[in-house]
């Protein structure tokens, strides 16, 4: 089956690999209709990351079942489904709190590789959702978008407590930011503060619900964001970028009491420990435990009442991928949809 | 009047100065009649905090109203009152949502002196509890000590989420880690691992609620934490120490969607993002917000439920309070007492 893998920063190849088998019996494989590239997936392109020999790629997935392991209940061969990008048993204790993300059994979808044309789904029915109905193409959009950066930011708007009568500032204007924003309008927030500097990333944040928009970057941002609220701070601010710029940015434009949901993944960032006591923010983020909110989105999505979807700004077919990693990485797209 | 003032790392005198007065109008001045030394004054008398220049000490006390200014309203002359080591409006955004420790108007009573005869309260309708009625020597020793280390203690098992089912671990056994474990008891904890290796301290713990006692510290602290439940980690974690290893050992001891509560005063600690992340804990602390718990503690002391006051295990008059911080720094006293 054709795949892409990346053999060095840069150099990204859509290749012919192994077919997909049931490995385990709690397995399923799943025809994969569109997958697409990750902010996550620049970190090794640009050497941030170290690649680890010719790698599988992908991580985000939506698709058809096609052949599932003796031991799976509750999925179906020709169900079209979702799942996260981390496969959980959905049964511990980790996942019953919420967690999934980091379930006991919890296995990395980026180690098998979803941009391709089939993919392997550990703890099948841990991990994926059946959605209902066959979905229309933009909603298809939209239920890829679920598979991490939705739930990324949705996930990063809960931990960060946006809310009714919140002030919710959002550090990072890539898809995850921008879908962050989304779920702070849905879940409630008061205000929003985009912290953007792109025009066409500042025109989908107001889309999805932003009320301001800051252009200032680090302290500067900060005295902004104070500025804005009456020299507080934001009650929730959103970090989905992961440098130590976007992580002090987001916990200085926090008031005291306030919370801090980050979601970008944190490369070379130290936290000082008197800075943060005397910040006095709860601070909780990590790898989203998407698979808490995908059937909850699901509903949404195929109730036409949110539309993550608008993030794809380049759809490809597959074997021009190399093509979609070049755009994100010169910030010509926001988020590249991948067909097959 | 007779005051403490430290000159140097390990120099501690008691001396007169000058007398203390109404400064701003919403002030008080309150005849102190109970004072302690606190494990954040070893900080300076260790040296591990600069001494800047003779410096009063002391931010935790009792007393009765001695004069109030002419803006005070609600505290009058007479009145028997407790405070927090920071004094707060009680009226601002930040004090309305619980955190009177980072009031915007906030003045650290560390700057003041409490270790003195008398002593100024900014802010004093904002800053004071009254006391109901004539309290006992006991009850006086708990309400000295609700002033920080039971209010502090209390923060933590609450930034904690401590509460009923949980299973909380406590990094540190001096006076803020004991009352923590009474607190998370208070808090309805179900089980509440103590890390201690001192015997007299482990048997207050077990007496404040501990149902278990964990010796080993560091990575093997971790270790046996996971062992006592179920390789998961403690749901709810309280560090009250400030250092690198206390705090991974919290950090490292909670679970995946678990809380960490930390009040030590960080001192040289670094946080690995990409750690932090992979923890996926939220974390809570800072300069613990005692004014927010006060009415409570007060009522709960006064009533007889709790008896924070057994954790001074030393007495000694103010004049002798070199003493006292030599008897806290060698490890002899958890937690000192000075009478004035």
């Amino acid at each position: 089956m054709r795949a892409v893998v990346m053999h060095a920063p840069g150099d990204v190849r859509v290749e012919n690999v192994a077919d997909t088998e049931i490995i385990e019996p709690t397995d399923a494989v799943i025809r994969v209709t569109a997958a697409c590239i990750c902010g996550s997936d620049l970190w090794p392109y640009r050497g941030i990351e170290e690649v680890d020999g010719p790698a599988r790629m992908g991580h985000e997935y939506i698709g058809v079942v096609e052949r599932v392991g003796p031991a799976v209940r509750d999925i179906g061969v020709g169900d079209f489904v979702v799942g996260s990008f981390v496969a959980s048993d959905n049964t511990c204790e980790i996942c019953e709190a919420g967690f999934q993300s980091r379930c006991v059994h919890q296995v990395m979808m980026g180690a098998i590789g979803t941009q391709a044309e089939y993919a392997r789904i550990p703890h099948a029915d841990g991990t994926l959702v059946k959605v209902p109905g066959e979905p229309t193409e933009a909603q298809a959009r939209s239920l890829l978008a679920a598979s991490d950066v939705l739930g990324t930011g949705w996930f990063a708007a809960v931990a960060a407590e946006a809310g009714p009568g919140k002030t919710v500032a959002v550090v990072g204007d890539g898809a995850v930011g921008l879908l962050g924003i989304l779920a702070a309008k849905r879940l409630g927030a008061e205000r929003i503060i985009a912290m953007s500097r792109h025009a066409d990333r500042q025109a989908l944040a107001r889309r999805f619900g932003a009320t301001d928009v800051v252009e200032e970057r680090g302290e500067a941002g900060v005295a902004r964001v104070r500025e804005l609220t009456g020299g507080y701070g934001a009650h929730s601010t959103i970090e989905a970028v992961g440098t130590q710029e976007s992580m002090m940015q987001a916990i200085h434009s926090t008031r005291p009491g306030g919370h801090v949901g980050y979601v970008g993944v944190a490369h070379g960032v130290e936290l000082d420990g008197m800075d943060l006591f005397f910040s006095t923010v709860s601070l909780l983020g990590g790898p989203a435990p998407v698979r808490r909110f995908l059937p909850e989105l699901v509903g949404l999505i195929m109730s036409g009442e949110i539309d993550p979807g608008a993030v794809f700004d380049l759809t490809l077919p597959i074997e021009e991928a190399a093509e979609g990693y070049r755009a994100m990485d010169e910030r010509r797209a926001t988020k590249v949809l991948l067909t097959l």
